[in-house]
């Protein structure tokens, strides 16, 4: 039984809670917040769950075997690594943290005490997105052309991160878990029309060493919600639309052929294929259920997590290097580094 | 009665002739193409025009006042210009050239013998657009925040332009028509899927002098048809969907409004706006037929064309510097010398 | 401070002791369910609310002000008229009772001891529902032509109800609600997949005294879920589709006008209209806590709930009329009783 | 070479004209229309066809083999009569006739001259028909438990025809195709809302012998345009969906599993499957040039078309019985006859 405290209960902190306390692994003995008033609604919820204001109270816990922080991005470095000190195996809310140099420390210190370094990509535990490996994996898309995704609404502008810190690690998560290779370079622009304010607007390119191209666009300004991924490959295509009550995931049996033409060297053939759609069964079990089962089986039998801290390094560098790239108006920032260490 | 010469009856060619055929102010005397097969349909369909293989005949056909240009991209600077030089008014089909050198070229030739030179924009003669321009004009949008458009689809790969050049310049002839101000630098991405092939996937962003940013996704190698264009202002949003039946454009009562918090300068307050959403009945007088007659009017009173030879120009100025900016992986192009121009 | 108890933790108790939770007008103080574990459930949410297997404690309960009931049809009639008996104010789940004539004897129970008496028509309470008798009372229909709708999925089948007591209910509850008139007959059409079953499709038509036809078709069979009704009126039309996440309310300026034409008698010329469509933003408070606020007032202050007992009498006297006709195939059951009484 | 005549140049006429001359096997010779300015509309597109107003002498004329007639219902049986008795093979447009007694002479007459009589049942020969046919009789739906159709749009008030004749024939002559057996009863309802007019809506039941039932709902009043037909089966559902431009037809994998419980003999288990969606490519040939292909075929090789005058005539009764039905609201009508017959 890991006995598992919850830093933070803003906006996430209580799908951590609720999702915790229903596996069986597990259960929530202490949850912090800095508001009395989130703590007083955890009490109310789960009269026996102990809370504090003071997460050293909690991160020091001789209780605690393990420690989940959803709290503000600026803060996950100093609380994962106070709590991977403190001994305690860690899972931290995506994006793992500001920096990839910080990532890279928070890696170190969880190798070196064997413990557990987690990070919250949760998009990587949805059916869809399994699905989507799955046809990847088994060579069911051909070689792949390009990744696309836009995620997009009106949504709430925040204050200690951009929109690309906010919405597009979603998508650079799910690649670095279904792309068989990582990029090498970003060229991405945007615009803050908050004076003085973070981005609000992103377009990323990712480069990659062969013939595949991902771009991101992410929007905090949009009219219309819109969650849609363009897969391309050479045999199939997908398209995933995430909010799609039901058949999130389509295939469609279409794309060219190429071929060179025998009268002329300079001359190419391009024929279009087009077939059937199909809609794939997907699991329904909720992405952070099977999340959450998979880090308590983790520590349980000392195993490294699919969203290790590897995986939040490798996605922290490119959310840094987009937004180095959105300074310079498009300037292409290379990661050869990132993909070397990792 | 405007006497109006066609070359090229290819892909476009059957509807400038069907269209300047059912205008009054005008008659179709002659059709020019290199094909002996599609001659032989322009005569089926209309016994009384006149066919020819040589466009040089065409071209210098004293009944012969106004000449259409539908050919591809490449040939349209040597044909505009031998036409201009033979004292007709010319049409081209979109982009009107190939360079803007060769733009230039054009429009100093037409001014100069003042003779009508118009591009062949269709979008701006939708109802659908020029809904838009009224909304932009009007103010209705308020402060414009960005311009986001998508136009992908499974595609026919070109092999004398790129999908910049085939698909992008519509997104940036409707730019330079609804917009109230002109683009000072561009930064794209793209990649080819075809060896030694023009781009067929390409991410373009346009940067303004003031906080307006305006992105265009082209791509033809998508499993479906997208034709979707956001427009963000302070006061409205639109969504422009031209793939829909009806309703294409539809107008949201949504933003966002910014103000200073008095507690603390640092601290910015976002407050979110959602009102009805509201779809204007459009105009649906095919495009081209409003176009073309507009053509002819402007040959009659020796007017300017709204799609005049500078909007040429400036669109394909814009196209240049994509290309040159996708060779560069992102590389900036200022664009400041098109705007001084134009 | 009304006390409430809820008979029933099963598929709606739980959302009716949520709400009532969190109304500051009243408190829940019991709860009965035959099923322990549904008990245990109520007890680990809310440590406060007493429990118990046996409906009879609940009702006798003298720390008890109100009932709601949410328990399978055919126990509504006991449950309620007991509690009615015990001088509870009472709150029914759809539909009031099995037959009219239980109806009829709880409405006159509850007139004789002055207690509130209502029936949980959900729909009416919700955003959707009543800006659409918003837009019917203003007159923006026009005379109304025809109410349509679908309401289809692959639903639980039900043994003690057919679809037409589980959906359809629904649909004749909105129309009592937002129609000026009430039905005068029906013919229905259905059939049962489950050898000795209840219906699962079904197909109602009521008919009006004036020009108005009004068509609910209910399935439990659908592969896809459909929750649409179209309004039909002389000035505008409404499309109301309950499954789409934004945008539920459609108005649409088309219509036909009709003119008897001069040259002939026996011609008519019917001209088309088309303009605009409008999606008003709607109110978006959960139904349920609306409609249970409008119970504890509707208490404290003496007054007749929108959706009384009279509302739920009229509702069951269509469904019994259309189960009568169903097994008719069709055959014209008259409703005159039902109008002229209430 | 089949020599056709085509009667009626209104709204379909173009359409067969067009199509017979892209036919290969045959060729028009002469077009009647009572309107002089349609027929010089046909004069300006196919100089070579010759056109008349006088229908007889198109019929009488010893240079055509064959006569297509898309004029109003009223006419088809006097000029189909006419034609056959002529010598020529006939092909109408849907309805047959307005009557089945007519329909049953103009059967009789062709067989005594063994001459070929087809009814325009366009959807048959399109290729979503086709295929949903196709999977029908592989057994792939299982038993099948209903068609659901929905075709309404803002649509042309007929003076000649209701909304029964107008739109549901489109519907009976689909099923009169795809299912196995033919309706036994109809239960009807409708109203129309112009004065003294035909139905506008109408709602048509049909039962057949076994546990399928059939539902048609077409209206001329609808703000939106729906072409929506659902069709249950035990082992799989279709939804087609003819307004989608690709992906008309899906197929799901989806239904429920009956079985007696053990326990008790009146409890009934029902299960409910859930998989895979999936839409088959369909085939693209326009329906018209594939039916018109067809009519030549079996005129040259004496073969019965598979919309022959039988099918016509099953449609007609259909539609007399659903008009009969609505004017005794709902009255089941008997089709046993027409089963017999046919």
């Amino acid at each position: 039984m890991i006995r598992v405290g919850v830093i933070g209960y803003g906006y996430w902190g209580p799908s951590l809670v609720r999702n915790f306390a229903e596996l069986s692994g597990c259960r929530v003995v202490m949850t912090s917040d800095l508001q009395p008033e989130r703590l007083a609604l955890v009490q109310s919820r789960y009269p026996r769950i102990e809370v504090t204001r003071d997460s050293t109270e909690l991160i020091d816990s001789p209780e605690i075997d393990a420690v989940a922080i959803s709290t503000p991005v600026s803060s996950h470095y100093d609380l994962a690594l106070r709590a991977l000190r403190a001994g305690k195996h860690v899972l931290v809310e995506k994006p793992l943290t500001n920096t990839s140099e910080q990532a890279l420390r928070l890696i170190e210190e969880a190798e070196r005490r064997k413990l557990v370094l987690m990070v919250d990509h949760t998009f990587v535990y949805t059916g869809a997105v399994r699905k989507i490996l799955e046809l990847t994996e088994s060579a069911g898309l051909g070689d792949l052309y390009y990744y696309d995704s836009v995620r997009i609404n009106l949504g709430l502008f925040q204050y200690d991160v951009d929109v690309i810190y906010d919405l597009a690690v979603h998508d650079f998560a799910i690649m670095d878990y279904i792309l068989p290779c990582k990029p090498v370079a970003i060229s991405a622009t945007g615009i803050s029309h908050v004076h003085g304010g973070k981005e609000n607007i992103a377009y990323i390119t990712a480069f990659f060493e062969h013939a595949l191209i991902a771009h991101v666009h992410v929007n905090w300004l949009s009219p219309v919600k819109v969650r849609q991924t363009l897969i391309g490959g050479s045999r199939r295509m997908i398209v995933y639309d995430d909010v799609q009550p039901s058949e999130k995931v389509k295939v469609y049996e279409k794309g060219i052929d190429l071929s060179s033409s025998t009268e002329s060297a300079y001359q190419m053939l391009v024929s279009y294929r087009s077939g059937d759609m199909w809609a794939p069964k997907l699991e329904m079990t909720e992405a952070l259920h099977v999340e959450l089962s998979h880090f308590i089986d983790c520590i349980e039998k000392s195993q490294t997590p699919i969203t290790d801290g590897h995986a939040g390094y490798r996605v922290v560098k490119v959310l840094e290097a987009a937004t180095e790239s959105v300074k310079g108006r498009g300037r292409l920032i290379e990661l050869a580094g990132a993909n070397a260490r990792a």
